[in-house]
């Protein structure tokens, strides 16, 4: 207990400043000092060591925009996903040392509270024989759950089907094509640069991969599929979503996974689906989803993905950015699509 | 067979004459006669009754509109659902003076093939009993058929929940209301008058209904539903889909059954979806569908409906086009929604 002393009472962290009108900037963040609370009986004070970006955090930099993404709060630090070593804890399930992935991230301490068991609660991970603690962010954690419920559950996934996966060459998109490649399906797959669909078709074994900046997506997605689809698995909406509609057979499935054409605009100004119509004649479904939907199912997707990655079946693609301060630039470049994979901000311990 | 002699060798009947550009007109029509084919083996002479109009031929008269739904030939008779009576048979299962139901409409007599069973085929049916022939045209039919299997299989409506209707004052629509409401669900309802909105609280026991031209969809919505709908029935698509979205509780479904509000319009001037973000965040499934997507349940919707209908506790509304003459008129009027409930044309005999 005399370590005590020696423990953080502030942290660095990441704020928004102000709700962006239109495209995100730089200049609507801050990197600041912020104080850390007293660590309480049921809480947990952790060291990060990675935190992750992801799409969705967009959403919550709009005020207004939704009723279940809560807005950031202005000035104060945000939050997000991280994985850390535990460095005080007042809660039974946690000792010092263990590695947790947990809510508190977009900063270097943190913390946290354990409540009941749900989709937030920090989760002690293991680390080591080939398990590095970001896997828990992506292929182990939200990113993996996400490719894997949204394959297998919502889109109903089956061997010998055809799947197309649009921003394929993102933290989930690039799950979604491996493990559909594991299952046995033939995979379509789209990305903004002719890199990211090399590395589809060379690296993660896509089928067919185009870039959807070239020619308009319905008739990529045409010479692609000239078959035509059974699932699209859609982190863009928009266009993407407009051609999928046209191109899926009957009894065809949507999973609704994102929307990253549109979370840069509001209302109005977000492109409109136009091809419904084309669900009611072919008898699709389109179902929306968030991984924290399945939560109930996380154990028996860790352990079907923990094996493919045991059997070096799954290549766990990462952009990684060096330090907090550039965690910003990095987030807004991942909105842009310069990621490939993961994006996760290493936390460099502080010298002094 | 020497009754043969009198069979008629050609009908009076219904031909579009041209592809209409934007709004549908009576003069895209023409009522004429046509030549009968021979009552060759497997087909059968019928004497219509009644044909019915429905909205989802409007898809038919567009060229290149849609894959699924063959658009109509130019100068040639319409088809569509009709009942009548046999006046000669080539088919072991049908006797002269059955009562059918078929898909030789939009004329007065119809020589129709009996391929194998399937939805299109001419099915035998019952008259008499508080049950007229062209009950089978709506009721019992093809818009029965739709309302049950969108309400109880693609909507998964359960007793409690709120439903809301679009369309509600239709064919479809009216059916919808009052089965939701026989199964125990909270029923909002949306029209396009006010006398379609007191009929749906008056007789057909919706528990509030208003009408979509006074004011935005979203702000009459949240005031019939403020504690959110668990199940839209859509048959409009646009802005009321838009509104739905919006105002379903999470792990809400949405029955996509048309999109009138589309029909009259081309591609990119169709009502764009804007609010599908709201299915991620939401977990909600949207599912097309078409009646005969669901055919092989027909004996059990058939059987449920049937004794509702038997018990009185059914209204099957209708409007009446008299005569061949007035289809035309009667079609187009439908699309615009002047008809309540099922849209029927009486077939008049010919005094010749």
């Amino acid at each position: 207990m005399n370590e005590r002393a020696v423990l953080p009472t502030s942290t660095r962290g990441v704020a928004l400043t102000r709700y962006p009108e239109g495209e995100l900037q730089e200049s609507d963040f801050a990197v600041r000092e912020f104080d850390l609370p007293e660590v309480t009986q049921g809480s947990i004070l952790v060291q990060n060591e990675w935190f992750s970006l992801d799409p969705s955090s967009r959403i919550r930099m709009t005020a207004g925009e939704s009723t279940y993404f809560t807005p950031f709060a202005l000035d104060e630090v945000l939050d997000g996903w991280a994985v850390g070593r535990v460095l005080d804890s007042a809660h039974d399930d946690f000792a010092v040392g263990d590695y947790v992935h947990h809510f508190g991230g977009w900063r270097e301490y943190a913390v946290v509270a354990v409540p009941d068991k749900d989709w937030y609660s920090p989760r002690r991970v293991e680390v080591g024989g080939g398990i590095d603690s970001r896997h828990h962010l992506g292929v182990l954690g939200p990113s993996g759950l996400t490719a894997w419920a949204g394959l297998f559950r919502v889109g109903r996934l089956k061997p010998g089907e055809t799947v197309f996966v649009s921003a394929a060459a993102g933290a989930v998109g690039t799950l979604v094509v491996q493990m559909a490649k594991l299952m046995g399906a033939t995979v379509v797959a789209s990305a903004g640069t002719d890199e990211k669909v090399r590395h589809l078709v060379d690296d993660l074994g896509a089928d067919v991969a185009f870039n959807y900046r070239v020619a308009p997506v319905l008739d990529s997605l045409q010479a692609a599929a000239p078959g035509g689809i059974d699932v699209y698995f859609d982190g863009v909406g928009g266009d993407h979503l407009d051609a999928a509609l046209l191109q899926l057979r009957a009894g065809g499935r949507v999973a609704l996974c994102g929307q990253i054409a549109g979370y840069n605009l509001k209302g109005d100004d977000r492109p409109g689906i136009k091809n419904l119509f084309s669900a009611i004649e072919k008898g699709l479904t389109l179902q929306g989803f968030l991984a924290r939907m399945y939560f109930d199912e996380f154990d028996e997707f860790y352990r079907e993905v923990a094996e493919w990655l045991a059997r070096d079946q799954l290549i766990f693609d990462e952009t990684i950015i060096e330090g907090i301060d550039a965690s910003p630039a990095g987030f807004i470049g991942m909105l842009h699509g310069t990621n490939i994979g993961k994006s996760l901000v290493r936390v460099t311990p502080r010298t002094s």
